[in-house]
């Protein structure tokens, strides 16, 4: 066997997740060296303070304040600061140098994605990325390779485990929305200020690189449409149970046509009704799950732990042997592939399914009214169901419910439709419009 | 950007997965070309029968039944006939000559795996088989390469999609074996001849090649224990779900300890019961699924179709794909990887629990004496039912049923356990004997 010096890995960060892996790369280099092909040399750990206090005991001699001096000289940076600065001006450094880049920043993966890209292509360098999507679940490479052949139609993904906790919670315990945010903070699963991941911010920036990824495309983060799960209510949740459904933040990229029948792509984040029978509604807790729908080999999913600093480091780890591989064996690698550069479309181009609830006066007429306002915006009603009416608090006019299913529809005429129900005399307030996936 | 000649892919076999293969390669060209970075040109397929009806519309003067010509001239060559001879000779031919190698071929993987990836990696070529386990779902890449950085725990697949569909119609519908079977088959789930599958040969193949690969050590076919579903009663299905279980045929692939603690391998397919909650327990039809358990990445699912001809060619395209990229690129690719060389462990060194079901003579002092032959053994019971007594069929003696569940004990000792009961006088008969997986 041909001998190797060892590959040189510089880290950055030793928070959770970078704090892990380095334990594993000292306790289990014989194990890594084997798969390979060379020893993996832990070069040096780049932090901010040298005294902060660390999730594992560490050897103090491998921290070191000067990122810059490390990176130098590395065949490998691991990047797991976050955030972009820092982080951008380390990323570029060390693939200008020539050194591959493993990186799990979703945020720095959705704003500079494609600028890493081109960086990394000038020199021959690789980016790799599988931890920044869903923590521990391979599906970067899943992505990237196993279905390099197929045409995939459409990604629904629960990428953020803090809102699946907290929906999950809902759901099951029949928590409110502060209740179960409160103990997803309790628990560690939501940060101090949780905005990022129930404002969707989170979910959206992986739904930028799931949907570049699975359409050769770059899809920009501010075309992503996103809903986060601030206004979905403790009726919402119980009333969708009762129909059959559980309330999921779903990040979905789909193939769609625009408005001229050509084809595009589209990325959206926000709660949706997903059946209690799909896969993706037996996914509890904080577990993440993508869902991915492909032309020829139909629904796959990838199911496991979407954070933690050890799950995380685990797919870090495979991307550190792989691009260790790379140094052994030469090769470019994979390259980003965005040949497909389609074109990237508007949530008004998205065709889904839609359950309507409103409040309207309990009188003759009003479901004629409601239905041919619907007919008017080419929205489809598949299921109608009315509660008993209701007399008002105040002793008022007799109110009812109506829960309107519809077929399937363009979100531009659903918005229209809406906009035209909250406008209707009959119709006292339109209480909950909730896109229906996976049905 | 560089302009690379066609990658030259010879087909052999044109089944329900070879047809489709060769329809997607010639509708997809430029979609593949875009991912490949060169095209790939299908330069002919091999039959035995020129004649025979294909599932798929070709062109006719792309076959052939001299293979080996046609292999001769390949820069890939994919092998989908499937079977022993003459699928082996024809795959050492191909890596003989240099050329990469995509199969499906479990069975040809099972039995001669390190002879094929030995002649590959003496002239440096590539064994690509994402096929030949669990059809479309990528599981194969993931295990080689996402997880290269972590430890596998074990691997529970259901793996065999014949075997899920009975099983699944089984305990929702409450059909016996035979009728369930008779589906399967109407359907086309099932083979004219469906032992490899229900006898669980078929799963055996699969896991040999998932436990090989998990482990980094050659797991031979024979040494993987094997059990099918024949024996599997439609009171066993109805007493598991009662208990809160599902029975299930799982491949289960684990890392253990021999008798001196040493670590060691085992493989192992047999029905067991699989908790209500527990996610493989929500794979119904003929669905696929591999739970993998990682020492760092914790608990992942990959779920998908298993079988289909269309479904397995997406797999198949994504192996071409990355073989034609290492045609362009350059490079040795991934070498097979079995330097842990762990002991392959037998059947005795396996600890899991059971639920052993006994029909006994209703008698005072019956559980006592059952409880102590189960602790002479080392099994520790952690639950007992007991249903109250009957009279037999021909007016005798009164009998009970005594449905027992264990702690983890040593397959040896359940072993030496069961062989007891069945001599105890106050048992009648040991109805049934199932292990709990995933609990």
């Amino acid at each position: 066997m041909i001998e190797y010096r060892n590959v040189r890995v510089a880290l950055l960060g030793a928070g959770s997740v970078g704090s892990q892996v380095a334990r594993l790369l000292l306790e289990q280099s014989d194990e890594l060296a084997g798969r390979a092909g060379a020893g993996l040399e832990l070069t040096g750990i780049a932090v901010r303070d040298l005294d902060a206090e660390r999730d594992v005991d560490l050897p103090r001699d491998l921290f070191t304040t000067d990122a810059e001096s490390l990176i130098l000289g590395a065949d490998i940076v691991v990047e797991l600061i976050g955030g972009i600065e820092p982080a951008r001006s380390y990323v570029l450094q060390a693939l200008g140098s020539g050194a591959d880049v493993v990186t799990g920043n979703k945020a720095l993966l959705a704003s500079h994605g494609p600028e890493l890209f081109a960086a990394a292509e000038q020199v021959g360098a690789q980016v790799f990325y599988e931890a920044a999507v869903a923590g521990a679940i391979p599906i970067i490479r899943p992505l990237r390779e196993s279905l390099a052949g197929d045409r995939i139609k459409r990604i629904m993904g629960i990428v953020n485990g803090t809102t699946n906790f907290i929906l999950d919670r809902m759901d099951s315990l029949g928590e409110s929305l502060e209740d179960a945010l409160a103990q997803a903070t309790a628990l560690g699963y939501a940060e101090a200020d949780p905005t990022a991941d129930i404002e969707g911010y989170d979910a959206a920036q992986k739904a930028t690189i799931l949907a570049s990824l699975a359409f050769h495309t770059t899809v920009p983060l501010m075309s992503v449409h996103r809903e986060g799960i601030t206004g979905v209510t403790h009726e919402q949740v119980v009333a969708a149970r009762k129909a059959g459904y559980v309330v999921k933040l779903l990040a979905i990229c789909e193939s769609l046509v625009d408005d001229d029948g050509a084809p595009g792509v589209s990325a959206r984040v926000h709660p949706a009704l997903v059946p209690l029978g799909h896969p993706l509604a037996a996914v509890h807790g904080a577990k993440n799950a993508v869902f991915v729908e492909a032309e020829a080999a139909g629904d796959l999913m990838f199911y496991g732990a979407g954070a933690g600093g050890v799950e995380t480091a685990s797919a870090v780890l495979g991307d550190l042997v792989s691009a260790a591989r790379r140094h052994v064996i030469g090769g470019p690698g994979l390259a980003e592939s965005n040949h497909a550069n389609l074109h990237v479309l508007p949530m008004g181009n998205v065709v889904t399914s839609y359950q309507i609830t409103l409040d309207v006066a309990d009188q003759p007429g009003v479901l004629a009214t409601v239905a041919s306002l619907l007919a008017q915006h080419e929205v489809s009603v598949e299921t109608v169901e009315q509660t008993s009416g209701v007399i008002s608090s105040d002793g008022g006019v007799a109110t009812a419910t109506l829960i309107i299913g519809t077929h399937r529809a363009r979100e531009s005429d659903l918005a229209a439709t809406v906009a035209a129900l909250t406008n209707a005399t009959v119709v006292n307030s339109v209480t909950s419009v909730l896109r229906v996936e996976g049905a």
